[in-house]
């Protein structure tokens, strides 16, 4: 039976970086081509990323359920299965899930030198409340 | 209701480059952080690509469904839901759904300078079907 689910949930996200239960499942690693890695990141209903940024940015394709991408000093937007969200290069943001819905996105991130991301503060529970009413 | 489609069909593919029924969704554009473009490619049964090569490579991800990825000279491979498929630079190869099962899979390719694939002869019906058995 087909379950809807492509890909393994994977391995659990760190609390440095992760508000409530987030998952990996790397899809590609960096090569000589390929000069960014890839991965299904599942997050249940209240989990979200920390405020973080990419030197060379990041494109979310998302797979499954509901979410919120937010850019600092801007309001939140929902994204829902089949969005796209190309994000830009040292932009403060977050993405996760809704408060009562799961989401899953492919995220493909790029390489600047040898870095992906920098990882910052927690989104706290009352800036994720704001954007869930 | 969630019918399990992520991406809508899109486009038709040109038969010059595609036997049978295949289309195109584009998702993410080349641009001064993404050194490469994405889309989804749907592929009816019995569709797929010409032989062909990248001169810096090409990343599938299989979204749905059952087909073929071949490299000119070694076996095909039966590639399924969930499979990833990392294709070296100018490596001659075609993929493709299986004769009765469609395939849908994200195609990440980069650029080396402004080329990303180069086209070469169809996939013979004699050279697809001996797959299929």
């Amino acid at each position: 039976m087909d379950t809807g689910q492509i890909f393994l949930k994977g391995q659990p996200l760190p609390s440095e970086w992760f508000s409530g239960n987030a998952f990996l499942t790397p899809l590609v690693a960096r090569d000589k081509n390929n000069e960014f890695s890839a991965g299904s990141v599942s997050f249940e209903p209240k989990a979200r990323t920390n405020w973080h940024t990419h030197p060379k940015g990041q494109v979310l394709i998302v797979m499954e359920g509901n979410g919120f991408y937010q850019e600092k000093d801007k309001p939140a937007q929902r994204i829902k299965k089949g969005d796209v969200i190309i994000i830009p290069e040292n932009t403060e943001h977050w993405h996760g899930a809704t408060a009562v819905n799961k989401m899953v996105h492919i995220a493909i991130t790029n390489y600047k030198d040898d870095v992906q991301v920098t990882w910052l503060e927690p989104v706290t529970d009352e800036e994720y409340e704001s954007v869930n009413i």
